[in-house]
């Protein structure tokens, strides 16, 4: 097969972490007779020096000709305590989801059992843990109107939702949760919020349309202590755009690295898979990040974007193998000897 | 001393738990020679089913004659998963907030040495943390322009914020932070929303004015993770109404029970004082809830708003010995003898 994926690598420890995860999906294409073509374009402060503009129209042209995406991180501190600042990174990170049309972020959270007693949380607490939130991506507070008002000492934002884009959110969360364990949770804050209610309302309403699945509602704030208490009593989520933010985070904590989880943003057409970890820049040019998250995005990617089941398989066992081994970063490393980024990217390629 | 004090019981276990902290009031109030006058007022679906209205005319005026209020909790499942329902105990809630003016919502978030180890979290991430959120309570989200559009396939919600309004929420925290160990966290979405910049710019310019407070700021999502890696690396923390909503009920986590944490809402006249769990239907005349985050509300109280530091002391201390003895309710019992509500709190009385 001839995979044509775009590579946007972006800031920070991006360029790094995406480097592993090339490395690793060339050696599973040669292994499984695939080609990869890829073509990289830049995207937020990389591109912002280079053009002045986070998403740049050919960055999207690469995209949309592109069978999928994959993503690095973006963001730089420069940025960050500048309330001024005219352009920031991230507005390319949410013009790019609007742009490709990604309303639906699939976020797993899930332990390896090699990392166990890594995780803040108690063994009890996680063991089994295996659950996937479903974000949407494109609605919501993130692209609702926002200004100033009454001479500059008055800002609003506005989170706004249409029945329509409740709808194709909660249908993925239903498919998906007919080929899990059949339970589904709408996550939302109904007790206040009026889109909240209609997310509710909207879901109810389809629930006539799975009878085998299991539906519960429960409350945002509810769902971040419950997250802590009992993850594993979770399976699959949904929910709107900011709450999703918070809680795949919150969430991620779990595994006992934030280096480790990935993600997959599905759409209308090209699909974008990236690690949930921002850009680090701390770590920058250093060869200290952890590429997992990227490496196990790739194995989204072939599964998602291809429905090459083995070859994402082939990268998970891979992956566990590197952590039962202890080739590892310094984030796992614990005492034990701490691979360079680079060196735990060649581990796995050669050993796939 | 006398202390007027209105009493705002409200739903399920909301009477239960209050009972005891006026049991415990009046035992510290006789041993320290003031007078309590409680006058009980309706609140929530109990004040609906009344007189159709969750916070009556009549309950404002009680409060607002009050030198403080004590509340229990509302909120009834009847209400929940009907998106429909024309009035609701909520409703009731953040009316009073807003009728009196409480701004300011106060929740720390500590450990008890005995319960320690009852954490879902492990010993070593959460020894030593003793943290307080200042949570806005009367503006953002909560209380914007929200309402349906087009046909009622639209919804939408309105988030705020005036400059004065965040500035006095952020005095509040420097005041807080110099009391303390001089550090504030600034908890924002200032990457992606305008009212979290308003946020930053305001606190920024406040810093100049507490030269002495060394302030960070630190994205919501950040956040939710670093709560349950590191809680002890904060220490008063200020942020918006939703994401207090929110955060504050994922680090009440730590300290093992949800049960535990006490508030107080601040504002502009009487000051209010409760458990920040709900109303916990199921529990409800059982007689098996956990009294505790009520009667520590009630030591907030006494510190906060009539300056009586001792007897504040008095009431953590039997707080203390009674975790200490095991004279628990069921949730903290594990195998050991489970105390009714009414025990715990006789016996905190009798010991005070
Ligand atoms: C960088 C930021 C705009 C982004 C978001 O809030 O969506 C990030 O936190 C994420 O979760 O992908
Ligand atoms: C009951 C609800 C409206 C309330 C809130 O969201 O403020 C509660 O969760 C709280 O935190 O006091």
């Amino acid at each position: 097969m001839k995979l044509n994926i775009a590579l946007l690598a972006g800031d920070g420890i991006g360029p790094e972490v995406i480097d592993q995860a090339v490395k690793v999906s060339d050696a599973v294409a040669a292994k499984f007779g695939h080609e990869i073509s890829w073509t990289p374009a830049l995207t937020g402060a990389a591109a912002i020096d280079a053009v002045g503009e986070p998403y740049p129209d050919e960055t999207h042209e690469i995209c949309m000709a592109a069978d999928a995406v994959l993503f690095g991180a973006i963001g730089l501190p420069r940025f960050d305590n500048d309330p001024s600042a005219k352009v920031r990174p991230e507005q390319g990170l949410l013009k790019m989801r609007k742009a490709l049309g990604l309303f639906a972020n699939v976020r797993p959270t899930f332990t390896f059992p090699s990392l166990i007693d890594k995780s803040p949380l108690k063994r009890e607490r996680i063991e089994g843990t295996d659950l996937v939130f479903l974000r949407e991506l494109t609605g919501g507070i993130y692209f609702g109107k926002r200004g100033r008002e009454d001479n500059d000492n008055t800002a609003y934002d506005t989170c706004t939702y249409t029945r329509a884009e409740v709808e194709r959110l909660a249908r993925k969360g239903f498919d998906m949760a007919l080929q899990r364990s059949k339970k589904l949770c709408c996550v939302d804050k109904a007790n206040v919020l009026e889109t909240s209610r209609l997310w509710r309302e909207t879901v109810q309403r389809l629930e006539k349309e799975y009878p085998e699945v299991e539906v519960s509602y429960e409350l945002v704030d509810a769902v971040a202590m419950r997250l802590v208490q009992w993850p594993n009593s979770y399976d699959v989520l949904i929910t709107e755009n900011l709450f999703g933010d918070i809680l795949t985070d919150e969430a991620s904590v779990i595994s006992g690295s934030m280096g480790l989880m990935p993600s997959a943003s599905l759409g209308e057409k090209t699909s974008l898979f990236e690690p949930i970890h921002g850009s680090y820049p701390q770590a920058a040019g250093k060869d200290i990040a952890n590429p997992l998250a990227t490496v196990l995005s790739a194995a989204m990617m072939f599964e998602t974007a291809f429905g090459l089941q083995d070859e994402a398989d082939a990268i998970r066992a891979v992956v566990n193998r590197s952590l039962a081994e202890g080739v590892v970063t310094e984030d796992l490393a614990e005492g034990g000897k701490a691979y360079k980024t680079s060196e735990v990217g060649d581990w796995l390629a050669k050993n796939i």
